[in-house]
């Protein structure tokens, strides 16, 4: 132990943890929250009508989770939304393609675009092509995602290929879905026009149809497709992050924060993503209310607005909240599916670590390992570590993940209690003794340089 | 052996047998032919442009094959063809459904049929519902495919359930995909009105879609759809099979029939139902002329029409060949995806079983199990099977088969070349075997009794 670790849980708190633990795996309430989330509501576009249906339910769910504090706060993003997308190949051999609008893509006209198609085998290998490359030409980035790892790699060329493709002279861009899966089922996302570059029109078609492109690519004959997309903008839209507290009994200003973001993507009801992140944590902090357990500190419950098109929910708790980082004692959002939970990292003050030690050895039976102290705590929640906020990543297990993320396929028939209870119970055992914690975790200025 | 043994394969030509299935299952042309089909052509719905496609196409491809002579027989039907479908739930909660038409329905009025849902389990408790019980209701058929073994059971609800539910009342009929899949992929099918019952739309959602309901009617609360399908009808097509003979040396009048059927529905390319099937065949005859072996016995690959709508196929050759009956030697047509192939069953006169018995000795080291003597030869040559052919059944495992049957999801990335190799050498030993057959297996008016 490092010379500095200045306290530990009591033996006594320790057995509370181990109970709670226990008591949670056999709990499938997050799973059931999850059936309701994805039955009553479904899919939930930020900027639709269907973004404030949710939060409504959202509000009602969390009161009905006896919590002390419910409340919303507001955020303002614009309106996308997909109207109509088709594609098809017209030479050398007609086919319908399977695609999907990537988010924040302009329409294309009416009649559609047909060009010939460039193939490009990554984002680097667009941008490494000479200028006027892509004159005319529809670009199509064939980069296949082959491991969740690869996925933040793989998906730049979504959310940045337009414009790079546009300043090669393109007219459009196509990409392979970002997906890992085999399904004619396109994976859509965002993607972001570049200030300066022209705007061309982007979307996604499915693993099997880049397969199908290739297949013709390799005849050595030119392919030329017609691309149609119908999208709408509008400026503003209010939605909100719902928040709810459980409070602490010594140090009810100080709060462990835990949830996930409450938006999905249109085509499927976003079970996975990240409905499951919602409701792990939220029936985590539920196993700890219906245990009677109220630590020294808050616990937050938060389900951000608008994470899928550029974390608006994260970026407006933080504003929201800047004055507070120092009084966040621990950050962690589940946004990674369903889990099981597999690794605990931490990123905490030194003196901190021998609680990081307890809580990975109270999770250690669930099968999660110690990580490192270089956690991050995830997508909304990464503006708080970046000011300083304390963080935790309780990292999942993610080997099917991209097979159904952003698709029509993200749906509660994925979901496996098993899998939903094991993350449930990581999370409450990381809430309550991080709220616990007879040491703060160290938010602030001197952890932002860490 | 039976004491009626009349003939049996000689020494040399069981080493001919072997030496064939061992090039066979090295040979990768079958698979390199379905990667052309697929590719070149595509979807092959009955009776549009891409049927007469496909033909021109099969025309060519039969005659690369260096085949004695190549034809085409013509083949009578309407026309059937999906305009566009959806529907979505409109109450309790708001949802999107993945749905297609089924094969033959007609349209929705335009404006969509509004109507609450009554479930039931599967066909025969529709049939079991009192007069009028669906008035006025879109009828929701929610039998489950749970194995292949089920799947003519579970397929009738969608062939017959339309009329089954408008005698009952209903408006519509919306069915649970015949699919063993989970993903958000329909899966289509024909359907038949009977006649003098109402004719109603019908469609088949996906499986997640199915399960979707049934949360929702657990609440006890009515389920209302909006349900849009816009098809199209037209009465004369004139397609055609395509056949190509490899003639025989000393009984060239007498043949052995092996093909598949070359349409398939529109949403996917076919690959599995029944690309595969053509190409195992075409490959397996493509094994035996490039090894220059010619048997007594012709072979004819027959590439079948619009087998989906209802063996229109299989119903013009029985029409044109049907003085040829007993001049069948045997009929087998591959259509139960890529295999490999499992068992092999004959339906053959009793003189003949020691020949089949040499077959399955040689299909053995594929693992290929023998069978009996009741064999069905597929759905198009069913009809010359029921006018007394000598038939085979070489059975494929079809675990996944359903997975992907009828949905968009029927492309050519699911098929493993290992899998296509070994059907198309259990073919080519078939098709050799029963050409050179020392013996004739019996085709005629008494087979049809057995
Ligand atoms: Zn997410
Ligand atoms: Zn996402
Ligand atoms: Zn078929
Ligand atoms: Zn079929």
């Amino acid at each position: 132990a490092p010379p500095s670790l200045r306290g530990l849980f009591t033996t006594e708190e320790m057995q509370t943890a181990h109970k709670l633990r226990d008591l949670a795996l056999r709990d499938n309430r997050s799973y059931e929250m999850l059936e309701r989330l994805t039955t009553e509501v479904g899919a939930r576009l930020a900027g639709s009508e269907a973004d404030l249906r949710a939060v409504n339910w959202a509000v009602a769910f969390m009161q009905s989770l006896k919590l002390d504090k419910v409340w919303k706060e507001p955020v303002q993003y614009p309106v996308w939304e997909r109207i109509s997308e088709s594609a098809s190949v017209i030479s050398p051999f007609p086919h319908k393609l399977q695609i999907t609008a990537l988010g924040h893509s302009i329409s294309t006209p009416e009649q559609g675009i047909q060009a010939e198609i460039l193939r490009v085998a990554d984002l680097a290998a667009l941008k490494a092509l000479p200028a006027g490359a892509a004159q005319g030409k529809i670009v199509f980035i064939d980069h296949k995602l082959r491991k969740s790892a690869e996925y933040g790699d793989v998906a730049s060329g979504r959310s940045r290929g337009a414009s790079e493709a546009a300043r090669k002279g393109a007219v459009a861009l196509v990409i392979r879905s970002v997906g890992t899966d085999s399904h004619r089922l396109p994976h859509t996302g965002v993607m972001h026009y570049d200030d300066g570059a022209p705007q061309i029109p982007a979307a996604a078609m499915s693993n099997p149809d880049a397969d199908l492109l290739n297949r013709m690519l390799q005849r050595g004959q030119p392919v030329k497709l017609d691309l149609r997309l119908q999208t709408r903008s509008a400026p503003d839209f209010t939605s909100y992050n719902v928040i709810g507290e459980w409070s602490g009994t010594e140090l009810p200003d100080e709060y462990v924060l835990i949830g996930g973001h409450l938006d999905s993507w249109d085509p499927g009801t976003g079970a996975l993503d990240d409905g499951a992140g919602c409701m792990i944590t939220a029936g985590a902090l539920d196993c700890l209310i219906r245990q009677g357990l109220r630590p020294r500190r808050s616990i937050r419950l938060v389900f951000y607005a608008n994470e899928e098109q550029g974390l608006l929910g994260g970026k407006a708790y933080h504003t929201a909240h800047q004055q507070e980082i120092s009084r966040i004692q621990a950050a962690s959002e589940a946004d990674s599916g369903q889990g099981p939970v597999k690794r605990l990292d931490s990123r905490v003050r030194p003196e901190a670590l021998g609680i990081v030690r307890q809580m990975q050895e109270v999770l250690a039976p669930l099968g999660v390992a110690a990580g490192g102290n270089q956690a991050h705590p995830g997508p909304d929640m990464g503006v708080l570590h970046d000011a300083g906020a304390a963080s935790f990543g309780l990292s999942m297990q993610a080997d099917d993940y991209f097979d159904y993320h952003h698709t029509a396929d993200d749906t509660f028939d994925k979901v496996e209690p098993a899998r939903i209870r094991q993350s449930c119970a990581a999370y409450a055992v990381f809430a309550w003794m991080a709220a616990q914690s007879p040491l703060h975790f160290g938010s602030g200025p001197a952890l932002k340089k860490s």
